[in-house]
This record gives structure tokens, C-alpha cells and sequence, in this order.
């Protein structure tokens, strides 16, 4: 049996940002599985059988691309960014470790991608220069509390944050509430990058104070920076660079 | 005046993970500017200038780059990984605040790469699969305190915790402490992913339980990732998973 199964993160839109180990393996594969959009990215070949489906059955994709490679098949499963953050990857061990326990010595690779924040970041300067944590806002996955202690101890631990996910289509209050904890818990005019779509020919870069946020500036293509105490912003004829120094002084 | 100044990730080590938005930069560069080895790492050829340096000068680097693009030159700042992930990309930022006005103005453009800890995530499985923090142990950079106060904030945030710089040469004690707290502090046998060089011939990936970790398990340039409660481990007969699932139930 040589099939094998890789989940390979196709970065945040531009092909200037796919890796070449993630375009060597999508054009040796012989079937692409993925959100619909993503499976687009692939440029269609001679062999290859794409198979696009819709957001929400990711565990159902899973299953299908581990039965496809336990089958001997060269298969790719594909994300936006980075595959192990919030996007394939755990889908796919997940379904490893209820599955066939055959699937678990299946020849699986994971294939590292640019994910959001890090072009976000790059696009704005270096917002996340010092330590940082990321959090998917979205509460189909979490309980609200959990995402609501989560802010409030990263405030107090003064990391800059990245947040996935912000505005749901399900649940668009859930981010308002979030603005609201990060009012209370920061309490100061740190500097919030919106970054919609970057990498992409809808990108967006909007950079305000936190006081002047609003919830209806994310939406479900923007990743949303959060500055710590420590985040500068270097006023320039263009939009300005916002950077987190490397050091704190004792 | 036509110069430029990217600061470019060149990935954990293996030119598979170099973007080609990078790669593009580097072949229409004058200059490249950077740590030794990384200089290393782009090809010689007639047109290109190399300055390498050693650690620890990254200000003068910064402000050597930026005069350089102000006189006209095309200049790349090179860092392992991501530039704005721990990296270059904050000490440009800061030669730029405090330095000539016009450095401002200047074309400046952060390339984001493939950073150690998702190279390491994606070798393990998808450890960071689920909210994370990342935080540079290194104490050159921050007091002990605060370092101690992040880890118990995220502890108690349950994120799982990536660890850049855990074992300098020059304050080997403090991932000891680190251990310490943590052990104190998460009270139970979650998974850690010592991930060492990798992308690299000297590549090592250590799975171990917390209480049985020891400081000597890192060295500069090992990434450290420590699970959450969540955090699963699927044995098999090689090396094992490890994916933090994307869910926690209420």
C-alpha cells in the first residue's frame, strides 16, 4: 500500500505564499478534499479528482480522505493558512483516533502554511513581536464563558492577541461582547489592527484605537490584532507600522 | 530614490518552506543583512552584497539596513522563521521610531515565513490545534516576573504554550523554573513536544509527560510545546500524534 495523506496549508489567498513543499505534494496527489473555496486553489490536472465540500462537515472530510489513502490513493487535504491552526488538522486526528485504528499507520503528513495572523502581522509591521496568544472567537466550538476567561487572563498576562474568527454569521454578538471584556479588562487606547482578507485583492487594513472599535468592523474573512500595554504605533504619511518591542524593561 | 528594505522569514531551515514572495525578494536584493548562518543560507551571486553579523547586534543590523535603502539600495533583512515571530522585524520597527524621520517613508515590507512553532506543530500533528500562546523564555528580554506571571495566566487560561529561546547559554536556569511553575501549576501529566532544529539534518522530536521532562531535553534551538488539558496523544507503532482537539464541550 503506498497511499499516503497530507494536510497542507495553502496560506491566506496569495500563490506567492504557498510553500514548495505544499505545491510539490498538491501535484503529486491524486485526490485534493477540502471547503470549496480552497479546493478552487488547485489547478485542475489530468489524475486529479477534486473533491470540494461545505464548510461544517469537517470530520466527515476527514473520514473521507483517510478511507481514500488507507485505499492506496495520494491524497490532499487542503486549508487556508496554516492547517494545524484552527483549520484541518485536528479534524483529521480527530477522526484518526476514532476511526479504523488501521488509519493510524497510514503515511500522515502535515505541511505548514502561513496562517492569518502572521500575514496580518506582516502587513501592519510587527504587532507580534512579544508574546501573544491567538483565540478563535467563534463559540460553536467553546462555551461563551471559557472564550470570556480567556480574554480576561490573556489582558492581564499583557499578551498582544490574534483573534480567528471574530464575527459569525450564527452568532454576530459574540464579538461585540468580546470588545466589551477587552474594554473593561485593558482599559486603555491600545492599537486593534483589522485585517480582512489579506493576501488577497479584497484586502482591508483598518487600524484604530480599541476605545473606536466597532463590531462591524470584522467579518468572517478578518483577523483582528489586539496590541498589548506595550504596542507602538509609528505615525507616517501612510498608514502608520504598528510594532510590539522585543524587550520589557524589569 | 528606488531602494527598498524587506524583512524576510526564511523559514525553520529546509528551502521547501521558503515562500516564493521571499525567494522573489531575495534574487532582486543588493543586500542581504542578517545573523550569520542565515546569510548562509541565500545563494552567492554577482550583484549581491552579504553583511553578516553576530547575535546580538540587532539594532546595528536594523540601522545599518535602513541607511542602506534610504541611499537607494535594494535590501533584504533575513531571520529564521517568521521576521515579526521573535525576530528581526521588531528591531527594524524600533531603529525606525527612533531614528531619522525620512527612515519612515522609506518602502518597507515585512515577508512573513513558516514560524518554528507550527513547523514543529505540524511534524507532532496538531498540538496547536485549539487557543495557544507563544512566549520567548529567553529573561535577556524581560524580568523573571513577568515571565513566572504569563505562564501561570496561561495555565490558567488552559492554552496550550509554545516556547521559543527556552534555554539560553547564558541563564540555563530559567527553564528549570519555567518547568517548575508549570508543573505547580497544570498539576497533571500533560504532553510536551521538545522540537529540535527542525526542517533541518539535525531534526530530533521528543514526546514526552510533563513530570518527566528535564531541562536539559532543550537547548537554543529547540521549540518547546506544552499541551492543554485538552491535548490528546493517538499511540502507534512510530512516534505518536498529538492534537489538541477543536472543541471543548461545555
Amino acid at each position: 500500500m503506498s497511499g499516503w495523506l497530507v494536510i497542507a496549508g495553502l496560506g491566506p489567498g496569495d500563490d506567492a505564499l504557498v510553500t514548495p513543499e505544499v505545491s510539490g505534494a498538491l501535484s503529486g496527489a491524486q485526490d485534493v478534499i477540502g471547503y470549496i473555496p480552497y479546493v478552487a486553489r488547485v489547478p485542475d490536472r489530468v489524475g486529479l479528482t477534486k473533491h470540494a465540500s461545505d464548510n461544517r462537515v469537517e470530520l466527515d472530510r476527514a473520514r473521507h480522505a483517510l478511507t481514500l489513502a488507507a485505499a492506496g490513493r495520494r491524497v490532499a487535504v487542503v486549508s487556508s493558512g496554516d492547517p494545524g491552526v484552527f483549520a484541518m488538522a485536528s479534524a483529521v486526528f480527530e477522526a484518526v483516533e476514532a476511526g479504523d485504528p488501521a488509519w493510524r499507520d497510514l503515511d500522515i503528513r502535515v505541511l505548514p502554511g502561513i496562517t492569518a495572523m502572521l500575514a496580518a502581522a506582516a502587513r501592519a509591521g510587527a504587532p507580534l513581536g512579544h508574546d501573544f496568544c491567538a483565540i478563535n472567537l467563534s463559540d460553536n466550538l467553546k462555551p461563551w464563558p471559557l472564550i470570556e476567561k480567556r480574554l480576561r487572563l490573556a489582558a492581564e498576562a499583557d499578551f498582544v492577541m490574534a483573534f480567528y474568527n471574530p464575527r459569525s454569521r450564527s452568532r454576530p454578538e459574540g464579538f461585540a461582547r468580546a470588545l466589551e471584556v477587552l474594554r473593561e479588562a485593558c482599559g486603555d487606547a491600545r492599537p486593534v489592527i483589522f485585517a480582512r482578507a489579506v493576501a488577497t485583492p479584497d484586502e482591508r487594513l483598518t487600524i484604530v484605537p480599541l476605545p473606536e472599535c466597532s463590531p462591524d468592523m470584522a467579518d468572517m474573512r478578518t483577523v483582528v490584532l489586539i496590541g498589548s500595554s506595550q504596542t507602538r504605533v509609528i505615525p507616517r504619511s501612510g498608514a502608520p507600522f504598528v510594532y510590539t518591542p522585543r524587550s520589557v524593561e524589569p
